[in-house]
């Protein structure tokens, strides 16, 4: 079998107004120590806000979500309009606020959220071409929210899981490296950074998230 | 023996104006998964300049390093100024151009560059205290220009390597996920995306640096 090719969507960088940097970049990782490829997205679009990492506090600053989001790429990413899922096999959606800001607004509006429309369509796509989702931290909600009636975790918070299954969507608790899988919907999710975690253990999580959609590709 | 102690000190976050992301990340993981803790230090000065990550030029944006390098800790991040070398048993720089825009000025300046007051300060509270210095990338050079007389390897490019030896350093060529080791200095370096790499690679060099030092200090 040739190199599966996975697409990573991306939502700015940094936690708290982004895409969770450890995720992302332990995403890329275990693409890469799973024999894949990938290719980072991002939505061309403003970021709801930009929050100050040091002192948690919101900025006055507008940054842009794919221009951030290249830092983590180093430069090399897409907009989020130019994801055509025939070129991949599946894609993945790292956690932090960005995928609850920027990706949709579920952080600010839970299961009520509006969901940016080039995201829609790519989950909508691999969706409907039989292809695996896989989402970590907070972006089981986002996944949620579009396909509805799907299985997925975003770890043990109970406000958040029943957000969740407002959409449509039923939520099983999880732990660390632990992932729930939706086998007939091919979505693949573990909580991450939802949980009090340490760093090797968001690789745990993103490894076997990595792992279950190499499977489901094999 | 007890859990090691690393400090790590970044310097922005973003390749091309600070902390190269992948680096620090998986510096930060090789030193959990190695069985020790870390605190991330930055220090509190404007970056150098900003650079829009997705077209290369740079912006005419302001940044602050601290605030920046905070993305990549997730909030726990202390100034550079507060680094106490008496509270940590080693130290590590991951790259980027921020440790040659922000932590010194040698991507300008090359060996006539100038030092952030702080991270020369550390450099050489851990070098007269006999702690190891670890040095991913572009930051052998920074630890070159403080220490004079010390081998280092910033991959095999020839004109760093050049501008890297007229600070008194001693180059050494190595490729990916090797290591230099200066017994005597205690300074153990690696060029990771100082060459063409992948992330996996980054990965290599990040734990074999981890695991060096581990092994100097038990």
């Amino acid at each position: 079998m040739s190199k599966a090719k996975f697409a990573v969507v991306l939502s700015g960088c940094g936690v708290y107004d982004g895409a969770e940097i450890h995720e992302a970049v332990l995403t890329l990782l275990a693409v890469d120590r799973g024999g894949a490829s990938y290719q980072c997205f991002a939505p061309d679009v403003a970021q709801m806000h930009v929050v100050n990492h040091l002192t948690g506090q919101p900025s006055d600053e507008s940054r842009n979500v794919l221009v951030e989001a290249a830092r983590i790429a180093r430069g090399a990413i897409k907009p989020l309009s130019e994801l055509n899922a025939a070129d991949f096999d599946a894609v993945l959606f790292p956690g932090g606020f960005g995928a609850a800001k920027n990706l949709c607004t579920f952080a600010v509006a839970g299961p009520d959220c509006t969901v940016n429309p080039d995201a829609e369509a790519a989950i909508k796509a691999f969706h409907a071409a039989g292809k695996p989702i896989g989402a970590l931290c907070i972006s089981p909600a986002l996944v949620a929210k579009v396909l509805g009636k799907v299985t997925v975790t975003i770890g043990s918070d109970e406000g958040t899981a029943q957000a969740v299954e407002k959409t449509g969507a039923t939520h099983v608790v999880a732990s660390h490296g632990q992932t729930v899988i939706d086998a007939a919907n091919k979505v693949v999710t573990t909580p991450c950074y939802m949980l009090d975690a340490t760093i090797s253990q968001i690789d745990d999580g993103a490894r076997a998230v990595v792992a279950d959609i190499l499977k489901m590709l094999a």
